[in-house]
């Protein structure tokens, strides 16, 4: 059973289990934060014991992702699919080209937004195979702009082992939504790095952008303030009001992550897990896993079918029933989905794969 | 002393004070929503559990703000200051213009945006007096595309007591941030109301938008889907993952003001509540509203000074020590304000005008 009582394993792809610790924290500080008097939702941005959160959660950010110093950590609304728009329409000139990694719905989405803006080019795709592979046939466009890539596909259940090269000047763009401080993290070879909160991070509604800060310059000038990452830049995260809540927890979440040991330990931990039920799944008779390749198998969502939708339907039922919630995978896949973020406990896998076995021996 | 052990009176602009059953409530959930097992953060914004609270929030806003049925209930991030951007990026076409009241900082930073992207024509301005009136002399351009007003000046303390006049065809739009739900509302004689949560209704990170219908289709065509009113109305506010967590305690909030009697038990509380200050300040030998006509009046931001930076100073330190958070004033006006928004409780008031008359004896 999960630490506290009468809790599930929740499997949800986001918003996400998160770390007991951090929800009993914050439990504490909604009536008063500290011995304030005050709420954590009800302090003003611009006081004391607000700030000095925000200070807390940038620099722990810093540290435990090794944020270099040439780096802005800033918080910004409209998760990924705003920043899908805003890197874009602060980057990409109407004659220019970005070029594209193109492995799932979300990497989509994001050319469709840059399409708005200037060229786009694909360098690789595995839309022929229902996006369940990495592809390392990739061709680059002569100058690009920037390079764009989903680092974890978090409905296809694949992630990128390291990050892509990139052809010339050229900044790498990762969308790093769904595995932002599972692993370690090189942020030296991005130029920006964004990840809503509510996978690894946090609740929804706070988007987590790392970005080199010669490019902070670098954006259009016409733009609408909340629209230009220089307005958050210039403004400690604060041009009008951030989501405080958000940004607490966020900082809770990345102390619980320091204390577990740091990215590295997270990784050790992430890698223990999803081995473990993607062996269970290469063993299986009845189970197998939508991604074969194991070069393109994500560490946080793991896909699987038994082929048949009905015994799938059974399945998920089944596992319902022993305190497993959220498996149903993405309809683009079907079958299942364990999402297995950071704050996911290892007895949630144990449980899960004694659940398989179980309906497994008796289908 | 406010209804829970240890808590101040906090009088600040926003992020405010909250009912304190509603924070008890989302303390609840933190850990488990209802008997879910799964905290209210970690909800998948797809699941039963969430959809519930989110189809409870848009019922309960529509009974209790009485919005018609031509109207749609959204959620959005970014905050006023996206809305000052999406206003004029949706229905400001090049060669048009848009009608704006000037009334304050923010209507100033909405009409900056809006110059972005076609023309502005000023209705009026309170600017010659510091913003410390609401002018009652208007003068409307030819055809406006719609007309923009702040119904309440957070800053200078001003708040329009009905919605200004609209020339022809054009549609009014009404930056409610900080007086929303804080009295009777009618919705019909507005095409866009929109309100960052953080005042009167939940916490920062969440923005709630009423829009007619008609409206909705009428928005350009090649914007960011996050940039457009459509891609919201189309998906519920679940284009993408939406801030769940503020959605839920908006939820709560409006549910505490129906049990309040909804907004016209509102409006007589607050109306209480500032009358009784601004009683207090007319007759004081010390300190003075910053505003002196009636009519132009806030009932959520009271600002008051002694008309000496030193005393304002000495005045704001003794009232932190009687248990008065918040009352330094914006750096635009000085002194103090005095933000009782509906959370705001009578006894809250009370002792500060209790603190003024004891200050001012002994001054």
């Amino acid at each position: 059973m999960p630490a506290a009582a009468n809790r599930v394993f929740n499997f949800s792809a986001g918003p996400a289990t998160m770390p007991v610790p951090v929800l009993e924290e914050t439990r504490e500080a909604l009536l008063s934060l500290g011995d304030s008097g005050i709420g954590v939702l009800e302090h003003s941005h611009r006081g004391k014991a607000f700030l000095k959160e925000y200070q807390e959660a940038v620099s722990l950010i810093r540290e435990v992702g090794g944020v270099p110093d040439d780096y802005e950590v800033l918080f910004l609304q409209g998760g990924a699919s705003l920043q899908f728009a805003m890197v874009p329409m602060n980057y990409l000139a109407k004659d220019a080209t970005a070029d594209y990694l193109v492995t799932g719905s979300w990497s989509e989405k994001a050319v469709k937004e840059a399409k708005l803006f200037g060229n786009v080019h694909s360098v690789c795709s595995s839309k022929d195979k229902n996006f369940n592979y990495i592809p390392t046939e990739r061709k680059y466009s002569d100058k690009p702009a920037y390079v764009h890539f989903t680092s974890n596909n978090t409905i296809f259940g694949t992630q990128f082992q390291t990050e892509p090269e990139t052809p010339g000047d050229a900044f790498l763009v990762c969308d790093a939504s769904s595995d932002i401080f599972s692993r370690p993290l090189d942020v030296s070879k991005r130029g920006i790095v964004y990840a809503g909160a509510q996978k690894n991070l946090g609740p929804s509604g706070v988007t987590l952008v790392l970005i080199r800060k010669d490019l902070i310059g670098r954006g259009k000038g016409d733009l609408s303030a909340m629209l230009k990452y220089s307005t958050f830049a210039e403004n400690e995260s604060m041009y009008n009001t951030p989501p405080t809540f958000g940004i607490y927890v966020v900082k809770l979440v990345v102390k619980w992550i320091k204390e577990q040991g740091g990215l590295k330990a997270m990784h050790e931990r992430n890698l223990a897990k999803a081995t473990k039920l993607y062996k269970y799944l290469d063993h299986s008779q009845l189970f197998k896993a939508t991604v074969t390749d194991p070069n393109s198998r994500s560490l946080m969502n793991v896909t699987f079918v038994t082929g048949d939708d009905e015994q799938d339907a059974k399945f998920i039922k089944f596992a319902t029933g022993k305190g497993l919630d959220g498996l149903k995978g993405h309809r683009s896949v079907g079958g299942m989905r364990a999402s297995i973020y950071n704050a996911f406990p290892q007895e949630g896998v144990d449980v899960l794969v004694a659940a398989m076995r179980e309906f497994e021996a008796n289908a």
